[in-house]
């Protein structure tokens, strides 16, 4: 799917700012994409950036209605089905990334279909994709991967995508998850795709591409994950990554949601590399990415210098450190893609 | 799904004899559970069993209608609703394996309302499944894999369900494709699951058991196939095997529907054993199945002795040979499943 940007955040009512993570995640890494927000009485989240009604953001160019928020159940409460027919019928396109399918709600369909606007379901995958073909396709690709879930593999991405763009590099974020696809106003929810055309979507995310052109492809779940690592497996084939970086939470005691102690940093390399040569026979390891925010500024330090010595890898902490040693070492090892 | 049998199979006017292999499978495995067929005028498909009206079937204690069948598209022909409805009509259940969803069909929809019968589209997967645990389940798990798509992986498990009962051992297959389901009358079509839910079918798919209970789970695709490895390895993580054997074609010159060799047998084990101990880490290779159709008898077997000798494991190909083999080796592994 492709979300027309910019947009206007619709919030809601909802009750706190954690249910608007996913809106301020947008605002976080596309502020120059986010014109404004418009809350209903009693919404208790606050974005930081404008407040506009609906036909203040037309005027001022947006292009999408996003409601960027979670609340009990992921259903779309009937009292803010008026906002987004308002908002269809002033011209724009409506993004949700809740469970109920806007199309399924009988005054937001009707008004789509009547205004011709677009309704993206972000949630859910109605694309067809074509099966993998594992063939291999023209331009670099670099993957997030993981001791685990939720270890900052989204976040990784967007860091390197910035880091490589400020040095002029031709670098492109893929989401792949809900977050990732209203930011970058494409990809694939690929965790909600049939599980038969997992790597298929992953060879539609980063088709072929100019030969020094990067994709950074948000990963998702990992090899070791019991719930999660079919997802994982048919992301790394069909990605066919040049490169990766392993992502871990140090503090970490068992994997998310389930009974089962984290891999090491080694195994994940290991299984990443035998498993990712099956589509890319020249896969290696990028670097490693810590998330520190349990420790202070030292302990992070020496624990990054730890890990880049146990591994012969560069460790930094994305938020805290930046990703410029990874970004170094990328262009060492492919001095075509330096700018 | 649980589909209700015993069947009545409906062929419809298919062209041919391979429109209806689902059909002839599930007469080949589960002839008691095939009452008889119906067939349109025109009809060039026959299973060899006796030609039944929806009323003689009802007499004779059916309690499903079978659309097991393809034809161009997969969609269901319009001459096809009357039969359909009328055996719904006659309190039939009816399971289809064709793209188009009974339910979407209105006078069928309707029909199933009215009189309260159950409608299976195997193809599709609406039921809902929890994200894979990971826990260890009580009782035994043997699965099998491949080095390739459509190597024998249900045909292995079915001749393996029928040995192990025939000596009086607890075992039962369980589907995950198809034609798997409708034999087994309960199952998963695991490529349609969404992707998070991969492994998390194959544990509803094989639940906690008896101590000597044994679940022969039918493997799907590969770890090695760009195409399908997602699913294989949600489905290893999923069915946590005790045991696995792996299929094999040993003419095949490249892997289903891609441009790639296939893995040799030792990797296809090595990766097994790797992924598979994430869940399970008493996993082992039990024996290999190899489909010797291309070789004359005196080939073939010195083929299954080479393969044998080389890997310290029994080979057979269970249409020719059977696999008593196989099932020795269990039972020496797990004296205690021993009838």
């Amino acid at each position: 799917m492709t979300i027309p940007q910019p947009y206007l955040m619709f919030l809601g009512d909802v009750p706190d700012q954690l249910a608007a993570k996913t809106a301020a995640g947008i605002v976080d890494w596309r502020p120059e994409c986010c014109l404004g927000q418009i809350r209903l009485p009693g919404c208790k989240a606050d974005l930081g950036i404008a407040d506009l009604s609906i036909g203040e953001a037309v005027a001022k160019g947006a292009r999408t209605l996003v409601v960027g928020v979670v609340n009990a159940g992921g259903v779309l409460p009937d009292h803010w089905i008026g906002v987004i027919v308002a908002a269809i019928e002033a011209g724009l396109d409506v993004a949700s990334g809740l469970h109920t399918k806007l199309g399924s709600v009988p005054a937001i369909a009707e008004a789509a279909a009547r205004h011709g606007r677009q309704l993206f379901d972000v949630r859910h995958s109605d694309q067809h994709f074509a099966t993998g073909k594992g063939v291999k396709r023209t331009g670099h690709r670099l993957l997030t991967v993981g001791t685990d879930c939720s270890v900052g593999k989204k976040y990784t991405v967007l860091a390197l995508e910035k880091e490589m763009r400020s040095r002029g590099m031709d670098a492109d974020f893929c989401a792949t998850g809900q977050t990732g696809v209203f930011i970058s106003g494409r990809g694939v929810a690929i965790d909600a795709v049939v599980a038969d055309f997992i790597a298929g979507a992953a060879e539609w995310l980063s088709p072929a591409a100019a030969p020094n052109h990067w994709d950074l492809i948000e990963g998702q779940g990992s090899l070791y994950h019991p719930s999660f690592s079919g997802v994982t497996m048919g992301l790394l084939h069909g990605a066919q990554p040049d490169l990766f970086v392993v992502c871990h939470e140090p503090t970490r005691t068992k994997m998310r949601g389930v009974e089962r102690p984290l891999p090491s940093i080694q195994e994940v390399i290991d299984l990443t590399v035998r498993c990712g040569q099956i589509t890319n026979p020249a896969i290696q390891p990028l670097g490693i990415a810590v998330n520190t925010h349990a420790y202070g500024d030292a302990e992070a330090r020496a624990y990054l210098d730890m890990v880049s010595t146990a591994h012969g890898l560069p460790a930094t902490d994305p938020i805290r450190f930046g990703v410029a040693t990874l970004v170094d070492a990328l262009q060492a090892k492919f001095p075509g893609s330096a700018a």
